[in-house]
């Protein structure tokens, strides 16, 4: 393997989500084998050598109960900062941008995403080492097709077809152009990748794993409980 | 709502699925709550009354096993053909065309796909019954990303983008010549609709279900479960 300089990585972990699916303003604090979702996830950061801060971004009012009942209580000491999320998602991560001076990469990954594992996050970080931009992905698995007017318009052909997950790793610089074009056009993107797509950076596509769910439904804290014990096995 | 002509409809359930990802042969012999998954399909089918008749493709050297341990002890009676399967999914549906005779409208849907409600059955048939063609699918959730060369190549644009579920209905004149049309070409399509699409024909496209899922990992049955549970409510 080549050798790869070291470089000072931050991670913002948006978790302003609402959980309207859920039945819960606050889905990243139910618990998965009595540990919140969100202490999940931050541990997996705080175990991985690479990361050096974790900024959480919450629900406005949140701050509090975030840093005693999941950041305290869990020994989680990489979460440096918890700050108040946006309106939306982008915004939230906006929001996080300006207390990232200083670190050289911008790891930035879903608080829903409890299942990430070390592995993962350090594969998408050395990828955007190499190449500036890197996202966690994984093939399709169902038949896509698009639509039009309410009918097939056609098969897309799923072999160059990607779910995109996070762990989405960028250079510092790439990830604050990409972020002031987007604002300045006002665009709006499902990830950030896009944005950096947009601003016309290359980006990574490195493997994630299908384990790597977002919690969105109650059926999905099934599944990762169910996963997880699979993992204590 | 318009009157429409009553078609007599048979359904083809490929339920050959090795199952590899289940540690099992038989995945569809699975329990979902004390039920075989395979049961579960075939009683949506039953109870559908715009179906007519089933034809069940499964392993060779199955037949038995599912008539004796499936079709008659759940007493499913529409299920009045039980035929061996081919190498592939798409060969097994070809080999259960030959019994389809007499019958207007040819409905195809996955044997691991045990939470198919009757009123999705029935809606895909009312589109089959007025297009010729009819799919069920649902709004893909993630971001999807087309990769070239281990990079992202675009973000696509998913308000376009549907997942395609089973059942897909078509008129059996429509659907004998897709598969003729396919075989003469040696073209291998991940669903029906594809050879449809291919021989020129419009397919519609009607709301499935999220829980409209295929089992294909032990997770899958956990989930199955718990959606099963929350219907007896």
């Amino acid at each position: 393997m080549k050798k790869m300089p070291v470089l000072k990585t931050v991670a913002i972990i948006p978790s302003a989500g609402l959980g309207r699916r859920m039945g819960s303003q606050k889905k990243n604090y139910l618990d998965l084998l009595a540990r919140p979702i969100l202490a999940h996830t931050l541990g997996a950061f705080e175990r991985c050598s690479s990361i050096d801060s974790v900024i959480v971004v919450v629900t406005p009012g949140d701050e509090v109960f975030c840093r005693k009942d999941i950041i305290e209580r869990f020994g989680l000491r990489k979460a440096a900062r918890v700050i108040a999320g946006g309106a939306e998602r982008q915004d939230s991560v906006y929001n996080a941008l300006e207390y990232t001076d200083g670190f050289d990469l911008i790891a930035v990954h879903d608080g829903a995403r409890p299942l990430v594992t070390v592995e993962i996050i350090e594969a998408v970080i050395r990828a955007a080492t190499e190449s500036g931009s890197a996202i966690a992905a994984v093939p399709v698995k169902d038949t896509v097709k698009s639509i039009s007017d309410g009918f097939v318009e056609k098969t897309i052909d799923r072999t160059s077809l990607v779910s995109v997950q996070t762990p989405q790793v960028f250079r510092r610089d790439i990830l604050l152009q990409s972020f002031d074009q987007a604002r300045r056009d006002n665009y709006k993107g499902t990830d950030e990748s896009s944005l950096a797509e947009r601003a016309g950076f290359k980006v990574k596509a490195v493997p994630g794993s299908y384990e790597n769910i977002k919690i969105t439904t109650p059926e999905d804290i099934i599944i990762a409980e169910s996963i997880l014990r699979n993992r204590a096995g």
